[in-house]
């Protein structure tokens, strides 16, 4: 995986991070994974400020969970109310579901006008599946090469950026990556609707039909794609035309990150079914499909659906207090205004470095590609990635070649903050260019 | 759905739950199903108490999820001062998580020694599919014929209870219910063992093989079938012949509900792959899959599994409390104390009801089913859970006709309650037969 400590790469490790490190390795599963060559341990958090188990404070430009900023004392103080008063399941009625519900689904669409919850992303992406192959009779899912969806059999089975051994599910079939940085503006749209027909094509004759075309509405592990404006609109339209659903994952774009609230508004569609999670409820762990109601109705009619701990009082409270905040502290322009700033530095970056050759973003969503024009870098993104972490600012790498830096921080980021990832990036960019 | 209201049966509801209910199918998913001929509607719960918006208050005899009782302080303190202090992912070192994992991976014996979190049970289960497949080769899952093991696509393809409009997963097959009111005690664990070893040839036979058989340990939605003691290892020996795995789904009964700490140590059977769930945070989204190395080495070395929120520092803190409370009250042995009352009391019911068939139950899991001795009767045991509930008390029921009461309290429960729920039940049924 991109970014991954590697044991074997035999890192001296602080004493007491090995101390951990091999704590880990002795009741963990084995399928545990550090980031970072010298793995971080964290004490504490506050903001956009991790603070290491040594005192040390890093700059968090990676994690899109904290979406408020970690530590936040409006999460704080609502669950703990929450945790003091009731925290139960669905089957008996509360009202603030329903007050929260209903302020949700107020920043969607008209047609997108029912919400069911689950716990996390990878339960939400699951249940779409099986709500678009109950609605559709179908079975088949068209979904980018190098999506990453979730962690179920299902949603793994749609995420082939896991890498050869996770096994793709049966009647799933993958279409070329979006490649914005190589690809004429005026082409994205149109070559995207027409791999999206091809991979029907392909379903079709197999018998399986096309159920949905899911994807993560700014591609993220696909190496964040964000532009032109609109371009999911003409395969929008292959959907239509086949009568299959398109499930927006906004696990990572949602609840304001691209400066917008949702991922597929920048691009002028309307999906049948949107899937949300990591931002919902700060850390909480809350996600949900919102959805129109012909999508949903004859699973919502034949098949009960029930998930004990999703929708529980205590997580509502968290994403309410997370609703207030985006909307009360106008995060999501806010985002829009941060984001324009910190691309403007990539951008600058890319004219200055010669490793660097292509910067986009969305909002606080921003990748900057590394390599030369013709050839990605991984082994430099993972480089820049350590150099980053070593000064003191945390990010990672992504992309169909890994060689794509994702910059993705908390929203309530200031402009002193965004100018510290541009420096820093600029001082460590400039250090591997020399070393090499 | 066993006691799901149904509308169409146009019970008149209060204004305000009528209201609410309105309210309901407004905003939420259409696969929403509330508990009750006149759903409760909840303003607040501490302990064994549930109070309405009405301030009415009922006995929770029925919520396996609040395990140490509902708002407990423990668990409020410990997730308050965490959410203060630091809540992000297992990709990043914290120590607190360590502590949790090996306090709890104390009370498994020897060869369960890792531990993988995962937010919910669903998720648990899933995991441990993907680790059994992984680990076998073979894809074939042999389950319980009314058995529930969650929601995703794979778990709810293992959930025949959950009716006929969910499909079952490719290459599962199910066993035969077991039924331990209707066979020789002495019977039982060969009958088990036999229907393995025919579901076992079948899934040889289409090729899949035999990667698991799942079991919840004490066959909750199979009517709960707790006795006698070690039915469950003739089973166990097949599964060592065939080389598949045994996955114990113990969502329910583990955490000490059966009086012991896990539902299989009651049959002396060492399981592969432990699915722990529900109660794991007394209602903090929190659950894991315990399992030997052997089961998940390969998996763990050629598949990385990530689930952002799960084993998060807020809900390691939640769990941490709930073992703290189970290990500082007693819990455990409180339960097996506390059941052996209750089921006395059920015991007493049988002799005393005509429609009360066979009580059975393993410290505060118990079952009472109803009918006649040929004919189990879903529409009283309906008819007695409604009862309760004007009553004051809070049950369901289960089992293949569900004609199972289901009683299952958070484990603080006291002498008096115990009789409370007995003294209930008593009078319910008494009213219930004279109206027939």
């Amino acid at each position: 995986m991109a970014n991954g400590f590697d044991p074997a790469k035999g890192a001296r490790l602080e004493p007491k991070i090995a101390e951990l490190v091999a704590r880990r390795d002795r009741a963990l599963g084995p399928s545990y994974r550090l980031f970072y060559d010298e793995p971080v341990a964290l004490a504490s958090a506050s903001g956009l400020e991790l603070v290491g188990i040594d005192g040390r404070t890093y700059l968090d430009a990676y994690n899109n969970v904290p979406v408020i900023g970690h530590s936040h004392p409006a999460v704080t103080a609502a669950v703990s109310t929450q945790l003091q008063t009731l925290n139960t399941h669905t089957r008996y009625i509360t009202e603030s579901i329903l007050d929260y519900s209903e302020r949700l689904l107020g920043h969607f669409p008209a047609p997108l006008e029912r919400v069911t919850y689950t716990c996390t992303g990878s339960e939400a992406i699951d249940l779409a599946v099986r709500i678009a192959r109950h609605r559709t009779g179908r079975r088949g899912l068209i979904i980018s090469e190098h999506a990453y969806h979730g962690t179920t059999v299902t949603a793994a089975g749609m995420s082939p950026s896991l890498g050869p051994n996770n096994p793709l599910g049966t009647d799933v079939v993958t279409i070329p990556s979006v490649d914005t940085a190589a690809t004429p503006a005026d082409q994205v749209g149109a070559k995207l609707a027409a791999d999206v027909r091809a991979a029907a094509a392909q379903l079709e004759e197999s018998g399986a039909g096309v159920a949905a075309v899911v994807l993560d509405s700014i591609l993220s592990s696909d190496g964040v794609q964000t532009h032109p404006l609109g371009f999911l609109q003409p395969a929008e339209a292959v959907v239509r035309e086949l009568g299959a659903l398109w499930i927006a994952d906004e696990v990572q774009p949602g609840f304001g990150r691209t400066g917008t609230w949702w991922g597929f508004e920048r691009h002028g569609i309307v999906p049948d079914l949107v899937v949300l999670g990591k931002p919902m409820g700060n850390g909480m762990p809350i996600a949900a499909v919102v959805g129109t109601l012909d999508a949903q109705a004859s699973f919502g009619a034949e098949v009960r659906y029930f998930n004990t701990f999703a929708g529980n009082p205590v997580s509502i409270a968290a994403a309410t207090a997370v609703l207030d905040v985006i909307e009360g502290d106008e995060l999501v322009s806010h985002a829009a205004a941060m984001g324009t700033r910190l691309l403007d530095g990539l951008q600058e970056l890319v004219q200055s470095h010669e490793s660097a050759q292509h910067a986009r973003g969305a909002g606080l969503f921003a990748a900057l590609d590394l390599g030369t024009p013709t050839s990605p870098d991984p082994e430099l993104a993972a480089r820049v990635v350590n150099g980053m972490r070593q000064s003191g600012v945390l990010i990672s790498a992504s992309g169909p070649a890994a060689a794509s830096l994702k910059i993705r921080p908390p929203l309530p980021i200031s402009s002193a903050q965004c100018d510290q990832i541009v420096e820093t990036l600029d001082a460590v960019l400039m250090e591997v260019e020399r070393a090499r």
